[in-house]
């Protein structure tokens, strides 16, 4: 321990927070007006301070809690033993070595994920680099990010007014073109993406040939989460390939299986997804089934920086499109998109995030700024990104006032709309 | 440029180099007195060395030398960049993202990654880590390797003596075992392979028996390097098989196609491969033909350090094994295989190396103890190793000297044996 030692671990921090979120709707129902999240801290010998971002619901900070007293005394640059740690410690075979599952590992791969972030982040700052230079340099100077639209209601249920939230009532595709054209005209992006699966495919159709009228060429995508059958993706896909209307349809439907159903009738359509295809041990089957054509990565449930470019490389070995699927977020976790996202030369989509529609933030000088539709890595070294001591008090402050513990969705619908089902498929 | 620009490339170098190589017999023809290498050095604008290993032929020292000016100005952390320096460089298609060639782009990986390890030493050296570091941490303390057996003349043509080569002939089942039994006596290898592919396959078994005798239990493999026929692999498949004999099957033949056939009749004998899998454009066939279970990496042709590690996330991903090949080398790329090899999970068979026969020696101190048939990572930072430039200009002289530019193990035996046909199948 004597040689490294000014860069092992001395502590560890996970702190819960919860932040302001629309009302924005998908097929599981809306957004609670509380989005959890955790920030995660790792503190150096020498006092520096590396940062990760991850889930804030019961079941990660458990896993995380059981995790982050283990790291203390670990080197920063030994990933590996942090992935010894985690396989140890949550679920599923403790061999870091074996095969992956089949079936997945979501949990052990956020628990990996949220600490190697932090971890990397110190690394880069040992190295005196910026993150995207560590994990093999930018081969682009900012990451493209796609105007990520929603359907929304006004105000959450019982709220009068909401300071937080200026972007009314979006259930029209009059409404949805509005929304876009701020979206576009205030971050300049130049891909759009629709959360669908909130009603019948036909209605959100319109949707998309309004936004087409406005936005003649730009991309469009929209993603339904699985609330479709087979049948009725086989019955809309004409309407969706109709003069190059779609550039990818994400998720019509919910397992693997029926991707690659529909990848048989899709007749060109490329198939994205974030839902049937989210760990190593997804990928065997998906290539046999050829069930998809674009695989939306997320370091936070892939397992890190270094296994996102892992599976870009996987993505580019058997010809599969790799853009990014984000939830909602703060600053930390754009900021690792970020990095990583510019050193990975097949991604070749613009990558989803809800940053706009978050008002809060945890690092110090508020958002970062997307401009014309990307964002620059933050510079300065490692992520570039420090905590705002003061907002992370406040959002905490949140978090344990809110009384939200695990997201739902369909809950939070249900005060709307009593009789709310979602079950999927919906439509 | 100004930020970093301590990190930043200023002389790259690249000098071919000869070593003395004793006649060891293989399927193509034997080893000639000299085998060819390049040393690769980086130097950094504050004057410290990165260092690599690679091929010496003329093809090799070709693409190098397209290269090696172009890189100066780089920051050493930015291989994306290398990457796309050597795409432009050398042939095929110049775009780094492009999906990876179904035919292999063996120049271009080779290219990379002799740099790349270059790149890497000085990277750690910034960060000032060992190497094993700065790739994610040792999973294992050193790297098991293996006894690699050959056939071997007593000495080379038109030579009366060698001082550098005291293992004399080795041709029988008896001579086998002796060299075996030096070699154990001497590295302490836990594992025996056998380069095949000289004799008819009964007489290798024959001399595989007379191994499993004097070392029960421990593993040994054969690797006839494709000399043999569908048939012929069918035949004396039981023989090898029988009694746990093997512990795999290293290329009986020499193509993708009929290594998926030899698989079906297999019956769970793994088949290992150093020479119809060697790209991650070969990687797709292979899963779809089952064709082979252990995939013998070697980050001189896959294209670096990192790429190996991202080969063996496919073999985690994909369920194929994951071990290491080897050429006549010397302590750079050891040095490097070990850094890497430590950090690799899923590396669960003792690597090849032919380092046990090479008497030269270009670092700083000379030869690499390997210990009960394992070699811990060098210390320092760094890959841990330094050259010795006395050695250096020694081994260049003999480069100079030596006359050979491309490997010719068929002329050498035709030397012999003026009749021999290198033609494959022999068997």
């Amino acid at each position: 321990m004597s040689l490294h030692s000014s860069t092992r671990v001395a502590d560890v921090r996970v702190t819960p927070i919860a932040f302001r979120d629309p009302p924005l709707l998908n097929v599981a129902g809306v957004h609670e007006p509380w989005a959890l999240r955790s920030i995660i801290e790792i503190e150096m010998t020498d006092g520096r301070i590396g940062l990760g971002e991850s889930y804030g619901d019961l079941q990660t900070l458990a896993n995380l809690a059981r995790v982050a007293p283990q790291l203390v005394g670990i080197d920063v640059f030994d990933t590996n033993t942090l992935i010894r740690i985690v396989y140890a410690a949550v679920g599923g075979d403790p061999d870091p070595a074996a095969p992956f599952p089949p079936k997945g590992d979501k949990a052990r791969a956020t628990a990996v994920a949220a600490f190697e972030v932090a971890l990397l982040d110190l690394q880069a700052k040992v190295a005196g680099q910026p993150l995207y230079q560590l994990l093999g340099g930018a081969v682009r100077p900012a990451l493209p990010l796609s105007a990520y639209l929603f359907y929304k209601f006004a105000l959450h249920h019982g709220m009068e007014q909401d300071v937080a939230d200026d972007w009314g009532e979006v259930l029209t595709p009059a409404q949805m073109v509005g929304e876009a054209q701020r979206m576009v005209a205030q971050y300049g992006f130049g891909s759009i993406k629709l959360k669908g699966g909130v009603f019948a495919p036909e209605v959100e159709i319109d949707a998309l040939l309004a936004l087409r009228d406005a936005f003649p060429g730009m991309p469009l995508r929209i993603d339904p989460n699985g609330g479709w059958t087979v049948q009725t993706t086989r019955r809309v896909l004409p309407a969706l390939a109709a003069n190059g209307l779609l550039e990818y349809l994400e998720d019509p439907v919910s397992t693997l299986q029926e991707m690659g159903e529909v990848a048989r009738f899709a007749d060109g359509m490329p198939l994205a997804t974030n839902m049937v295809t989210i760990a190593f041990g997804h990928v065997p089957e998906t290539v046999r089934l050829h069930a998809v054509q674009v695989i939306l990565s997320d370091h936070h449930y892939w397992g890190g920086l270094r296994a996102t470019q892992q599976l870009a490389t996987i993505g580019r070995t058997f010809g599969l499109g790799i853009s990014m699927h984000s939830n909602s977020h703060l600053g930390i976790s754009l900021a690792a998109m970020t990095h990583v996202g510019v050193t990975i030369p097949n991604l070749r989509y613009a990558c989803d995030t809800h940053y706009p529609w978050q008002v809060d933030e945890v690092i110090t000088g508020g958002k970062l700024p997307i401009r014309g539709g990307q964002l620059a890595p933050p510079p300065g070294n490692g992520l570039g990104v420090t905590l705002d001591r003061g907002q992370l008090a406040r959002l905490h402050r949140n978090y344990l006032d809110c009384g939200i513990r695990v997201r739902n969705d369909a809950g939070e619908m249900r005060k709307h709309q009593p009789g709310f089902d979602d079950r999927r498929p919906r439509f």
